[in-house]
């Protein structure tokens, strides 16, 4: 008895991560009730996303231009690439302001259950940005987790005989974080990758 | 640094209720991520409902036609209509399938805080739906809350005089419920409302 058009965006909603039938159907609510350039807006930005927002022709993080803005920074230091699984990821570095080298998205991480081999990252061309022996140092900063070890692991194998400096971003305990409360796995790594003081 | 398309849907997918930044990011990554026609067909999804849905002519519930199904639907008794603040409540009256009767959506509740009187509600409307003579009974399935109650009281005063029969929606226990939990206002209702077996 609902109308066709307001079932269908409840269906399209509800396909989107962790929005369920409810939520879909308050949202899609709210978007009905909304200022009609509200909903103008929205439809026009999720079109755009996906016509104008492509994959950087070098590093392979997200642009609207041929080259995105990480890769066009001429202040950027070319000797350091560090490599991310993902754009979120990359965002979550660039937010400390401590990395002004550049990067390369691999999107995605080794998972050979899930059919992932190194052929389906942006391995290949990772090696190719190497080609003209500008870089120095690759940062590995895949997840701390199985598939993101895997992972380093691999591109170490791969990168470690080419001659250049591998290093991977340090585990141990949050800062704000509580020993008593810490996972076993946690606790091991900061004992045992230490610093003298 | 971010793509400005995506910083825009990021922006608009926010202002949606219960949306928080970190949200918008993810469903904007999804959305990118997903295959090309999903984004058009939420797209499409959004722009056409705020096309073609609008209020039904005579109960102002949501429909893409003159008149909603509700209104169309023969089978339905002319002599019974239930009140109800929203479309959403509507439906949540619907899914028991134990009305059988018309509806009328108000489109709010009384809120003198919130500048909301009689003229902005569907209240006129109402009254000339009683025009003909055929409705018998008046539900008023106004939320059980200091302004769903205040709405109530005020449409009974207006509509016992053109001797219509108007009746409230039951308050008590809900079903599954526990005395030991209920609050005070709750437990009071239940036990003045108290139906001979």
């Amino acid at each position: 008895m609902t109308p066709d058009p307001l079932n269908r965006l409840v269906a399209q909603l509800a396909k989107l991560p962790g929005i369920g039938e409810k939520t879909a159907q308050r949202l899609a609510f709210h978007i009905l009730r909304a200022p009609g350039e509200y909903a103008m807006d929205l439809s026009q930005a999720i079109r755009e996303v996906k016509e104008k927002v492509h994959l950087c022709g070098r590093c392979f993080s997200l642009t609207d231009t041929h080259l995105c803005g990480f890769c066009q920074d001429q202040r950027r230091d070319d000797r350091v690439v560090c490599v991310v699984e993902s754009f979120a990821d990359l965002m979550a570095l660039e937010r400390t302001r401590e990395f002004k080298g550049r990067y390369h998205v691999l999107h995605g991480v080794l998972s050979p259950l899930d059919g992932v081999g190194p052929e389906q990252l942006r391995i290949k061309e990772l090696l190719e940005r190497l080609g003209d022996g500008r870089v120095e140092e690759i940062i590995l900063a895949t997840n701390p987790d199985v598939e993101g070890e895997a992972t380093a692991l691999y591109l170490t194998r791969l990168l470690k005989p080419a001659g250049i400096r591998v290093s991977r971003i340090a585990q141990g305990l949050p800062m704000g974080g509580d020993l008593e409360y810490a996972d076993q796995a946690t606790l091991a790594k900061a004992l045992s990758a230490r610093r003298d003081l």
